[in-house]
């Protein structure tokens, strides 16, 4: 949010332009007994900061923005490109027993599943691994491609995709992580994995003021 | 984010106040070859956003603040108690058989582990479970006492905390839930659920400026 604490000048030119928008700087200066000159800085600060804005020969008028808007404006622009992880892959021929193993062995929750061409075919997730876990199978002989979520019921999201409809899609679907894919005329290879991670670390760097 | 796109002149004074700061209003104008009227709204607004401080008969000097630090105040005062989850919760005595039956049928990533009078003992997570499921126990008879992380190596926060403390503490120690929980004489009562997919929907929600 923009911490341009609004004085109590700017708040009321705020509200003047509400109700009487659009009106010119003459007639604010006019409403408030001042000159055009001592709000020029005033206004200045009100248009830069997208409260208002200002059209030739019209006048100044409330653009409906709040600081939080701008805000929001940012979180909007931002790309899954720039925080996404790397993934971890495993063959869909691979046993259950072994997928849970590279799942402790790399420490992440969800796995991508891939072909003998390396194109994403299915995901497993933690929740999916102990549901067969505690059937009565043998986890050693069942290959992943019998548990895993498969395509096309699998969401992706693209390396172009912006980090909030990526979260919609995290919260809608309720899974922990989307594979980054890049879509070819044969499929879709893997490469990333966005989690509800990489939306805490985004959080927390805002609130850090790591992002710029 | 604050939106106030600098103009080329403010960019320019930030440089010069960056370079020279502590300077006056009077050299800043000089180096421009300006007036210094012409500049009062730009360091009008350079100061009201935060950029740079103003301080009497010393100068302007330059804040290292960004627009995103504004931003950052808004998330930095985000508290736990308006955004965490109802808790789901297991007796110590649970077979981990059943505890897993409970995380299916409650659709959560954690459950925390209480004792026969509702105090805080542990935490199990779907990896404890999955760990738990692929060794050659009998998952009937085993206690989730057993494989739970327990106290006092649990981590957890408190109703008025922060959200980016809590957020913080999530990625540290590589965990998907926090217990919120209440002091008491006797322990730790459980009163809330933090988890990634709360960070997760408040990322959304700033970008769709549901928060204000």
């Amino acid at each position: 949010m923009m911490t341009i604490e609004l004085n109590s000048r700017q708040e009321r030119i705020l509200e003047i332009v509400k109700e009487n928008g659009p009106i010119t700087g003459e007639s604010i200066a006019e409403k408030l007994n001042l000159t055009r000159a001592t709000l020029r800085p005033d206004l200045a600060i009100l248009t830069m900061s997208g409260y208002l804005e200002a059209r030739p020969r019209v006048g100044y008028f409330y653009t409906g923005k709040t600081g939080t808007h701008l805000l929001s404006d940012k979180i909007k622009k931002l790309l899954v490109k720039d925080f996404h992880s790397i993934p971890v892959v495993v063959n869909e021929n691979t046993s259950v027993y072994d997928a849970i193993c590279t799942m402790f062995l790399e420490d992440v929750g969800t796995l991508f599943v891939v072909d003998n061409r390396s194109l994403l075919v299915g995901v497993l997730s933690r929740k999916d691994l102990l549901r067969a876990s505690i059937g009565q199978q043998e986890l050693n002989s069942i290959p992943v491609n019998i548990i895993m979520t498969r395509m096309p019921n699998v969401t992706y999201c693209r390396r172009e995709d912006l980090i909030v409809d990526s979260a919609e899609m995290l919260i809608e679907k309720q899974i922990d992580a989307l594979p980054v894919v890049k879509e070819s005329e044969d499929g879709l290879e893997v490469i990333g994995r966005l989690t509800k991670t990489n939306m805490t670390k985004i959080l927390v760097n805002l609130a850090n003021d790591d992002i710029i």
